[in-house]
């Protein structure tokens, strides 16, 4: 499990594009908690977010690990760090109302003689919680706290070709996974059975490539369920006209291609047709717009403008950028689809167009994976941009 | 995938004992980030705590749900609660750095006569970030904020008929998965491939009853990577010679039941032999403390007692409470078997007996999901206790 994922010079590169953002905000040192930072920074990975842990990164040196003790040893396998630069607290700080962990980290930031310094934190990360932020408030007065969150996501934003490569990759498992839906789905399988088989082909991979976790669990919801996006799975059977959508992700190497499709058993009513046709005309004109030099909120007006004139509306963002990620989010938390994002479009810039509709009565996803080129943008994945109907 | 998995008399009691926690702090109300504490007050079930949500109790009247504009229908789906306490906030404030979600929970505590009560938040929840909290403080200075970490998974100590039946139900898919890794498993198998196989017998379930997800995906290391607790896998073929332990858990409706077992694939060394004889006598010794009116370090204390005279240590705790999880955590995060931990045991409490060890060449995990009767303790799976051998 020693990480042959990326070369030295890569890492090095991430590190000097990253230290050079901590420089013009003027921050002597960086404290990252996003599990998918840390991957980025220093090539950690483990299930073991669960917990308090991070990576210090000042402007001089190799990032520091920090977390739990016995995770160091995870720490010794999956980075390029030296030992001296893996530190881990004892496990009397897990889950303990009587102490908490930062204190622990406190000591490491002043043992390192940052207890003055200006450093930036992720306040607004999962895995940095309202009393990680209090305790070392309390512990190092000297430090002034900064808000740094997704400071690393955004130096994350263009990726780089072999960054590029494994997100490919995780888009031939998506592939595979929409066929292994348009093989087994029929009327009357339970719904978790179909799922097994989903989460069978996305674990097998595709193509001589192994499929990691996805970061998010394959999101299924069918008919009035569908109105809602976020639902999961029971073993209610597969239904003679009705649909069912398909949230789901490939991933590899925690590299993640999120891709949607709607699969309908029968005879798909009119409406749910011409909602279809509005969605696919709106991605059209959204893809129109991804092209270098245009900003994210020209993909979301071109979409929305255009389904409105076939009579539909959706009133939340229309994508985000996705690429390394751990759960429970495979977005970036940078970039969105929606009136307001000026952020401009760059090559190697990846997001998951995901113009879903949620209808009064169910719900269409059809969404496309895409890079943004020299000239304009590539879908990642090359899944039929249909609604998937088996009568 | 409206919620049938509970009566409202016991939702009833669920609020009820909360309640009285809360007056006995001297709370006025509750806001709850963590989903498994949304789940067990409201019922609600959805892949939605990668954005900004909670359920807000009070003395009086349901709870309310406040999330993302979009989650509201699923709130309607899998809640019990009336259409007045589902409220949802624009999808504007989704991922946007200009605007925190938080501003608008502000305005619902307002507008419910909260913002001069005193309110309980889990500053220590993944859920629940600095920013979260510091945007509370600046918009609610009349709210005095308490710390409630926990407050909830502690009254969901003691589990009730129901949740037992669920984590049976999870108990036997857990069996079932682990069967699977012994018929499976061989000599050039690629990793990647196995846990493919035991994520299908995961979902498919067992005995009948569907498999919800984990909340923590199969951490699967062999060799030198199991010197590491929470390394998951990639394609690298099993090799003769080679332990790998399965840390893995079958869930049913969000109820967990974690097992893990250690496979080696030809003979076991000595030493191997000599760490599986040491951790079945210290289970042996900790399941005799298991028992009511015993404490959670007895359990912890027998067993590395019995542990040290076999000349093996382990300097982490041995076992932590579970039940409803959502990732990235299947422990409730109150318990833990470790000294210094004096809760008492009371019958129908559920923990994951955890003995793992990680030895400077390998580990292994032999583990048992307990529940604590009127006079000692049943194991909840019958997966053999022993080394998994495959010569």
């Amino acid at each position: 499990m020693i990480d042959h994922s990326f070369t030295q010079p890569e890492y090095a590169a991430r590190l000097a594009k990253t230290r050079a953002e901590m420089a013009t905000r003027g921050l002597d040192a960086l404290f990252v908690t996003d599990p998918s930072n840390m991957a980025w920074l220093a090539g950690y990975d483990g299930w073991s977010f669960y917990v308090h842990q991070g990576v210090l990164l000042t402007h001089e040196g190799q990032p520091v690990w920090w977390g739990r003790a016995m995770d160091s040893a995870g720490a010794q396998r999956t980075t390029y760090l030296d030992d001296d630069n893996i530190v881990g607290y004892d496990d009397t700080y897990v889950q303990n109302p009587d102490k908490h962990p930062m204190e622990d980290l406190a000591r490491l930031i002043a043992a390192r003689g940052l207890e003055n310094a200006r450093i930036g934190f992720e306040l607004d990360n999962y895995y940095f919680t309202a009393s990680a932020f209090l305790t070392l408030q309390t512990r190092l007065p000297g430090v002034n706290i900064q808000n740094a969150t997704a400071l690393v996501n955004w130096q994350r934003a263009v990726k780089s070709p072999t960054e590029l490569e494994y997100m490919r990759r995780a888009a031939r498992i998506v592939e595979r996974m929409h066929e292994v839906i348009r093989e087994k789905a029929e009327v009357g399988m339970r719904k978790n059975d179909l799922i097994a088989d989903i989460y069978h082909a996305s674990v097998s991979g595709a193509h001589g490539h192994w499929g990691d976790y996805p970061a998010c669990v394959p999101m299924t919801p069918s008919g009035l369920d569908a109105t809602a996006p976020h639902i999961t799975w029971d073993d209610a059977p597969l239904r003679n006209n009705e649909g069912t959508f398909f949230e789901i992700a490939g991933a590899h190497r925690r590299y993640q291609c999120p891709q949607s499709r709607t699969l309908f058993l029968g005879k798909p009513p009119q409406k749910y047709l011409d909602a279809e046709n509005a969605v696919l005309e709106a991605i059209d004109a959204g893809l129109e717009q991804a092209k270098p030099g245009n900003r994210c909120e020209d993909i979301a007006r071109a979409f929305n403008t255009n389904l409105r004139k076939r009579g539909f509306e959706k009133d939340s963002r229309c994508g985000y950028a996705i690429g390394l990620s751990y759960p429970p989010d495979w977005g970036e938390r940078t970039m969105s689809f929606r009136a307001g994002d000026t952020t401009v479009l760059e090559p190697g810039m990846t997001f998951h167009f995901m113009p879903a509709l949620w209808l009064d009565d169910g719900g269409i996803e059809i969404t496309e994976p895409i890079v943004i080129t020299e000239t304009g943008a590539d879908c990642l994945c090359t899944t039929p941009r249909a609604l998937m109907i088996k009568e």
